[in-house]
C-alpha cells in the first residue's frame, strides 16, 4: 500500500521547546538539545487541527487526520475495550484499558503502523527494532502487512512464544548479547546499512520513531470518546515511556480544543526507581538506574526527557512497584478474570500504594493501561509436570 | 453480579425438532433425542424477536435481547475486528474474523459469559469445563469475575502457558489421564456434586451447555453489521462444532427477520476427517474418528448433530486439513501480519482446496474464524538457544 502523508504535518518540534524542523526523520531526537547535552525527542506539529469527533469507523485508522500519515498499513489496531472494574481507596470509578486486544497483543501496534507508513514512504529497505518482546512482534507483523523486511535485534533471553511467532513473519534476526549493546548495532545497521527504526537506538536515549510515538495519542482519544471526559489519572507501565508521553499529547490536544476540560495526571509505574529518583531530585534523566526486573517490559536502566516531561507537566508522579507487588498486582487482576503482564500487574498494584501518597484521592476517577496479556511473557523455570488427580 | 434473564426466552426444542422443552438446564441435550439413539442438543427459542439493529455500545453486551441473559458478567467480549485480506482464488473479498482479541484471547469469550450468567441464576456451587485450552481459560476468567468458583478438568499435556493463566484466576484443577475420560469424570461432578457445566460431558457428544452456545451467535450479528450483508461463506475451525452452530443461528434468526438475504454456507474446516466421511456417507455422526493432530483447539474423536446440521442445512461443507497444511496457513496469516493458532491456520489453508472442490467459487466471499492466536498453544520441543551473531 502507498501510505498518504497527513497534509497538515508541518514538522517537528524539540519536546524542550527549542528547536523546530521540517517534515524528516529524526532518529536521534533534536541535534541541538543534544549538542546541549540533554537529549530529547522530538513531537509532530501540525498545522490546523482536524474535527472532533473523528469520523466513524473502527481504531487507530479513525484518526488518520490527527496523525502524521492519513493512512498506513492496518491490522486491525486500536478500538480496545475500556473496562469498568469495582472501585478501590475511595475512587469515583476506575477502568482497564487492555490494550492487548490489539492484532499482536500489545499497544506497540498503535506505533509500528505510522512507523511502517513512515518506511515505506521514503523507500527504506526495511524497518528495524531493538526488543526482545512486543515491539519486535510488533514491528515484525506490521513489516509483513506492508510487504517490507524487518530485522529484530533480540538478546538470548526471547521467550520461545515471541521468538516462533516473530520467526513466522519472516522476520530477519540478530542477536546480540546484551541489552544496551543493542543499540550500537542498531545505530550502524540505521547508518550504514539504511534500515528505517522504530525503536530507540541512542545513549542516553530519546525514545523511540518520531512518527511512530504519534499513534499512542490514539489511547487517549478513545478513553476521552468511551468516558465522554478525561479520568483525573492515568496509570502507564513505563520504562523509557514512549507510551506515557503519547498518551499525554492526545489528552493536551484535546484540552487545548476544549474537548475535555483538563489533561489527566499521568503517573508512570516503573519496576527500578528511575522518574521515581529523578522526580525526587535524587539522579538526572541522563543517568543509568542499575537493577534487574521480572518485569521485562518495562525493564532497562535509563529513563528519558519525554517521560519526565510527561508526569512533571501533567502534574503527574512516578511510582516504583516491585515484582513481588506487581505480581500481587497480576494475581488480583486474574482474580477478577482479567489476565495481564506483570508490569500491568505492576500498575493495577500502585493503586492502593498511590492513594496513601495522596498522589490519588477520593472520588477520583482513573484509568490503568495493560499494556499487554501474559500469554507470551517470560517466566521461571518450566512448572513441574501434572500429576493424574 | 445478579443476571437478568431475557424475558423472551421461552425454552428450549431440540434440534431434530422432535422435542420442545421449557426454560431449564439440559446439559445431556433431549433425553428424546438420546432415547432414540441419535443424541443432539437443544436451541434456545424465544417468544419474539428485539429489534435490528440492536442498541448501540460495545461487544456482545449489546445484544442482550436476543440471548439467554440480557445481563452477564462481562470483561468486554465481542466487537472483534473483521480485517480484509487481499482477495485470492478468485473471491470478490476476504475477511478474518479476528477472535483472538477477545478477553482471554478466544471466540470462547462469547460463549462464557452466558453460561456463568445461568450459573449464577441457578445459585450453583461453580462452574466446570472439561478442556485442556481456550475453554478452561474464558470459563476460569468468567467464573473469577462472576465471583463463583471454577473447576476445570485438565489432561497432563496443558501448556504451562494456559495453566499459570489459569492457576492465577483460583480456579481448582482435576487433571485426568485422558482426553475422553474427562467427561465421565465431569458427569459425577455435575450430577452428584453439584457443579454447573460450560463444556460437553456426553458420549456420543451434544456440545456444549445450551445457554453458553447462544454467545455464538453475536460472531455473525457482529459480521452482518460490519459487511451490511451476510458473506457467501464462513470457514470455521470444528471440532465438536459448537461454534458452527452457533454462527449459524445467529445467521438465520438474521435472515428470518430479512435482515440478509440469505444465510452464508457454513464451512467445517477439520484436523480429522468426522464431518468430512458424515457427509460423505461414510460415518454416522455417532462413530468415533481415531486420529492424532497438532491442532489441538479442534481435536477430539467425535463430532455432533449439531455440527452436522450447521452444514448440511446452509449448503455448506466439511474439509479435512493436515497439520502440514495448517502449518502453512499459519505461515502464510503471519507473513501478512496475522497471528493464528495452527487450527485457524488451516481454515485459512482450506480456501484453496475449497475453491478446486468448487465449494468457493469466483467472485463470492468469505470469513475466516480466526478462533485463537499461537501465543498459548503447544509446541514442540524448545526451541535451541539463540547463538550471538
Amino acid at each position: 500500500m502507498s501510505p498518504k502523508r497527513n497534509p497538515r504535518l508541518a514538522g517537528f518540534a524539540a519536546l524542550d521547546g527549542l528547536g523546530r524542523y521540517g517534515v524528516q526523520d529524526m532518529f536521534e531526537g533534536c541535534p541541538r538539545a543534544a549538542a546541549a547535552g540533554v537529549p530529547t525527542s522530538v513531537a509532530a506539529v501540525y498545522g490546523g487541527r482536524a474535527p472532533w469527533p473523528a469520523p466513524s469507523g473502527r481504531g487507530v485508522a479513525r484518526y488518520g487526520a490527527r496523525l502524521p500519515y492519513e493512512t498506513f498499513p492496518t491490522l486491525g489496531e486500536g478500538a480496545t475495550p475500556l473496562l469498568p472494574l469495582p472501585a478501590q481507596c475511595g475512587l469515583a470509578a476506575l477502568w482497564l484499558k487492555r490494550e492487548f486486544a490489539n492484532p499482536t497483543g500489545s499497544h506497540k501496534d498503535r506505533m509500528s503502523p505510522l512507523a511502517v507508513a513512515r518506511a515505506l514512504d521514503v523507500g527504506a529497505r526495511g524497518v528495524l527494532a531493538s526488543s526482545s518482546g512486543n515491539a519486535a512482534l510488533s514491528a515484525a507483523a506490521y513489516a509483513a502487512a506492508a510487504g517490507l523486511p524487518c530485522s529484530v535485534i533480540v538478546t538470548p533471553d526471547l521467550t520461545d512464544a515471541y521468538r516462533r511467532a516473530i520467526v513466522r513473519t519472516g522476520a530477519r534476526f540478530v542477536v546480540c548479547g546484551d541489552s544496551l549493546a543493542r543499540w550500537d548495532i542498531a545505530a550502524r545497521m540505521v547508518r550504514d546499512e539504511g534500515w528505517f527504526p522504530l525503536t530507540n537506538h541512542m545513549l542516553p536515549p530519546v525514545g523511540s520513531n518520531p512518527f511512530g510515538v504519534q499513534g499512542y495519542k490514539t489511547i487517549a482519544y478513545e478513553i476521552a470518546e468511551d468516558l465522554g471526559a478525561a479520568p483525573d489519572a492515568v496509570l502507564v507501565p513505563t520504562a523509557r515511556g514512549d507510551l506515557i508521553w503519547g498518551i499525554g499529547a492526545g489528552f493536551l490536544e484535546l484540552a487545548e480544543e476544549g474537548v475535555i476540560a483538563r489533561p489527566p495526571r499521568l503517573i508512570a509505574v516503573e519496576p527500578i526507581p528511575r522518574l521515581s529518583r529523578i522526580l525526587a531530585g535524587k539522579a538526572a534523566v541522563t543517568d543509568s538506574f542499575p537493577g534487574t526486573t521480572r518485569q521485562f517490559s518495562t525493564a532497562g536502566g535509563t529513563a528519558t526527557d519525554a517521560s519526565l516531561r510527561a508526569v512533571r507537566d501533567s502534574g503527574g508522579t512516578a511510582l516504583h512497584v516491585t515484582d513481588e507487588a506487581a505480581q500481587r498486582g497480576q494475581i488480583a487482576l486474574a482474580q477478577l478474570g482479567v489476565d495481564a503482564e506483570l508490569c500491568a500487574g505492576g500498575a493495577y498494584a500502585a493503586i492502593g500504594a498511590l492513594h496513601e501518597a495522596g498522589a490519588l484521592r477520593e472520588g477520583e476517577t482513573a484509568v490503568v493501561i495493560l499494556t499487554a496479556g501474559s500469554a507470551r511473557e517470560p517466566t521461571d523455570a518450566a512448572l513441574p509436570p501434572l500429576a493424574v488427580t
